[in-house]
């Protein structure tokens, strides 16, 4: 049994996500269906980012194993011819058998993307959300920065998720101003379900000077998701690179 | 009556290019329609580049004569409210009563935008024409020398044109490589239809290899669109900007 390593982007708003579904259309199970026609057989196809709904990947990192002899060169041809143009395999290799892209990734990178102008480019309108108010960069900088380290994130999940575990590491976050352009830049160990998310949304609303600057604290503190700032929406959002 | 100038970017994936036309959505179209729903009367707009199907803009500047009293900040925040997402008006203002957005442009910028990667990256593949050989920019870089300045240009507009005055003047090309991508960057005092597009498909079937590099002395000579390349795809291409 071969293991094959994938790198993907894709543009994901036409997407119900990474994950398979019922009755909606996702990328995995677009690749999966695109294996099964190039190596004759199904295969399931795990991510090291179970991205939501409308949200993109730069450098998405999956795995799959298969019993088939094609070379990684033909495999990513014939999984390019076949993909709709929104997907795209950046580079497939031969994994060594126990490699997990879901378990053994070490760290993640989301970024986060939005312009404060009142409408958007239209050539970058997909990937891009918007949010005309002022912002106060700094503000949002020494806030980021109290929620890098060790924390106990449950207030950042998505309200009725059911991870137990809510402990995560965030190293480091960058945020940056460039133009009508502000791009939130967060690395982690892992993230919970709708994490970085829920982070920009916090951050942004600090930034217009909606939430004190010190809320940060109290939301870690307190661990009510009520506290935090809304889920900034999908489209801003995109899984940059993954690190083993 | 006053005249009012616009500026607009467009992703003109959707769009069969710019000029009202029967049974086919165009930019003009969608901008007039909102325009009367705004000034409550039909307006005629005119537009610098009378771009082609699938064609792109970032700058196109346009104008029409209303006798609404309404201010510009008013106009440009309706209008870009209710237009479609890949249309947006960058500015407007009040112009000269004569001037003439077609008529009375002096210089016009357009880039043709190649990829040589075997797939293209899906966050700009509406932007972006593949062309997947090595190109020699060298090589086209001294062909399109040969292009700048006053010539007739005849055989490098679509076969079937009914121009009488062929006659350009092309005050500048630049090519430039980064990466897999592939610029070509062309300045003219006016365009015949679809002369980027023959140029750019010209230079890159020269830059493969496939045409000798003093051809196009030859076909500005002989006037025969035959001895030119094929025209390459409307998504590679963009108007950049217009100068009066």
């Amino acid at each position: 049994m071969r293991n094959i390593k994938l790198i993907i982007s894709y543009d994901g708003t036409r997407y119900s996500g990474w994950q398979v579904q019922k009755n909606a259309v996702t990328v995995q199970q677009v690749l999966e269906s695109a294996l099964k026609r190039i190596t004759g057989r199904r295969v399931k196809i795990r991510a090291a980012g179970r991205t939501d709904s409308g949200v993109h990947a730069r450098h998405q990192v999956a795995n799959f194993k298969t019993r088939s002899r094609l070379a990684p060169a033909r495999i990513i041809n014939a999984l390019n011819s076949i993909l709709p143009k929104d997907i795209l395999i950046n580079s497939i290799e031969e994994a060594s058998c126990k490699f997990n892209s879901q378990n053994d990734a070490k760290l993640k990178h989301y970024r986060y993307t939005v312009t404060t102008s009142r409408f958007v480019d239209p050539f970058i309108r997909h990937f891009v959300a918007r949010f005309s108010y002022p912002l106060n960069i700094n503000s949002m900088k020494r806030s980021a920065a109290r929620l890098v380290g060790r924390h106990d994130f449950k207030a950042f999940q998505a309200s009725g998720s059911k991870e137990k575990n809510t402990v995560r590491t965030i190293k480091r976050i960058n945020i940056e101003k460039r133009g009508s352009m502000v791009y939130i830049d967060i690395w982690a160990d892992a993230f919970l379900y709708n994490m970085v998310r829920t982070i920009a949304g916090t951050l942004l609303e600090i930034g217009r000077n909606k939430l004190p600057e010190d809320r940060i604290g109290e939301i870690l503190n307190k661990k009510k998701r009520a506290l935090a700032g809304p889920t900034a929406p999908a489209k801003g959002l995109c899984l940059m690179k993954v690190e083993y």
